[in-house]
């Protein structure tokens, strides 16, 4: 094997391959990423069973192979090493991959491509288009509200559900939902299926807010799921299990109805919460009444903190505690300048919504405090 | 106690102050700030035994009074609070500090004035005055040499040696040694002292090279030293003992003398320090001949990495092997535009001079590869 490449493309391809390789294998073959050049192409693999990627790149092949080698080693030194252009190459019954750079080289140990659990494309008849974009919101406003992970398997992971043109993902750990949904440019046939967060956090790693509005393509079987757009094939595999029925969680009325500023109420809420962390419950209390919001917490250790928000408060005053990091959470992915809540009394759930987005739902359970 | 003060102020100083404060304290007190304000002045005390720091800044005192509460808690509460101003105050015979800005508090219960150690002003009759950026130079470029804490207690400190008009700092854990020096705009009577290490690594974080250039007064009995400057006050116990002679390990003479580009040669270290890391003593090579030097490294498991560096080598030529973190350490330090690299043989030390500067000197023993 032997192929020049840009310094920059192949860093910036393990840099998110590397994403896959496993922290603590259980056989060494799965600290190696595998390559093959051919042609125009290099196809980097990636794959610790919960998750495996495909990058592509550009390359330059004088003589078309494959290899198997250290993971993390191939990208530390692929980022660390001078120049723009590299070759990589080995040669017949070698042991080693030589890659050379201007006035440095490296030789890493191959291991057996025979071994290495390639990544399959999937095959499946289904499957679906999304913006990155939207995909992007859909994960990033739910993944964080899943279960750890040794809770009931299915709530470690996102819940997909397709049915005509809508898609809607969710995410709960049972004393917290998020739910988010948005239309397709297409309909589709229903289907839903339950992604690993770990997958789809990978995967957020990989769009990033600046990055050009591509399309995606989601191709899933019973067991399998795969996304792929701009030469990167990112497959995952799916957690057995349904979510049970959560639409009744969501609480469809309320007595106090809040309208405040997401940046401020957030900054409040981050502040009280360095004296939270101090609690056993690492609880804050809200205070509605008088168009005014005060966020407190108190530790018998350290002390107290209060802040007060304006806000516009319709309904009933009412006293009601939450774990802060249920609130931090989500006032880290609320977009609209201002942020609904709703709530009907102190042991009932509050609901979270965008004014300008009927597709975003999030439900706290309050702590008793 | 009442007093306001601009929150930058009071945030700056605590930053410094923390410090000082035990991590893992013996009794809850040493987790604890200490605050005294007085007229226009507060001074902020804390201290773990062996560093002691005070901080003053400007307040406008309403009423005078002194309290103690959680260092860490008051720093993060004081860094995340909103406003520009702060009042704090306390109540006679409460247990409470408030901390009051625009729409929000903070209450931290306060602990005994009497129990908390105050740093005490040196009242040494001994004292020798020195700038802040040669205080800085001296002391970078020595402290990364210290021995680990469970060495013989002398070498985890930096030796302070005081003869005319001319200071010197060395530290060593006797397989290594940087020795800096400098002279001063006065003649002092001889002295010396071990300050430790982590004393002289919280200085540091206090002087940025981008500071204004400061007189410190640095005062010393047998036991403490402290250094003053710019209403800051850091107080460090001293080691008991005193450094052997080291005049005699490092080399006066050299069979092989190397010139070579600061920055191309921390370069190839950092690069081939990735592999040397995989190595069981994380062996670097180096082959000083033909005007350039071959930095290298292999290991049984991942494979090997070289890089070359073009070099003015009058001498013989020579293989060597070192511990990379003592070639990278220096490395970091050096601050002329070439380094020289004196050598007499494989198991002889290697010495690192600054072609620019009579004062520095770092030897490292080689390791036998």
């Amino acid at each position: 094997m032997k192929f020049t490449c840009y310094k920059s493309d192949l860093n910036e391809a393990l840099q998110f391959a590397v994403r896959a390789v496993a922290v603590k294998p259980m056989t060494p073959i799965l600290t190696g990423i595998y390559m093959r050049a051919e042609g125009s192409v290099l196809e980097i693999h990636s794959n610790n069973f919960a998750t495996g990627i495909i990058v592509r790149i550009p390359v330059n092949t004088e003589i078309p192979g494959e290899v198997v080698v250290n993971g993390k080693k191939l990208h530390e030194f692929v980022r660390s090493i001078p120049g723009e252009t590299l070759v990589l190459s080995d040669e017949i019954d070698s042991s080693v991959l030589k890659i050379d750079a201007s006035s440095a080289g490296v030789e890493l140990l191959t291991m057996s491509c025979s071994d290495f659990p390639k990544v399959k494309y999937s095959e499946g008849e289904n499957s679906f288009q999304i913006r990155t974009k939207t995909l992007r919101d859909l994960i990033r406003k739910t993944v964080f509200a899943v279960a750890k992970e040794d809770s009931r398997p299915v709530f470690t992971g996102c819940s997909f559900e397709l049915a005509k043109d809508r898609i809607l993902m969710v995410a709960t750990n049972t004393h917290r939902l998020a739910l988010a949904s948005e239309l397709l440019p297409e309909t589709y046939p229903s289907c839903s299926f339950v992604v690993p967060a770990e997958s789809l956090r990978g995967l957020l790693a990989r769009i990033s807010p600046d990055d050009v509005d591509n399309q995606v393509t989601v191709s899933y079987s019973t067991r399998y799921l795969m996304f792929s757009f701009d030469n990167v094939f990112v497959s995952s595999r799916l957690i057995e299990g349904m979510f049970p029925p959560y639409d009744r969680v969501i609480p469809s009325t309320n007595t106090t109805l809040v309208t405040v500023d997401t940046a401020e109420f957030k900054a409040a809420v981050d502040f009280v919460a360095l004296m939270s962390k101090e609690t056993e419950y690492n609880t804050v209390k809200f205070t509605f009444g008088d168009n005014n919001i005060e966020v407190s917490s108190a530790s018998p250790e350290i002390g107290g903190a209060v802040k007060h928000v304006k806000a516009e408060i319709e309904g009933e005053d009412l006293e009601i505690s939450f774990n802060v990091n249920y609130i931090a959470d989500v006032m880290r992915v609320i977009d609209s300048q201002k942020v609904n809540i709703g709530l009907t009394n102190r042991l009932s759930p509050a609901v979270f919504t965008e004014p300008d987005n009927d597709g975003y739902v999030y439900v706290a359970t309050p702590v008793r405090a």
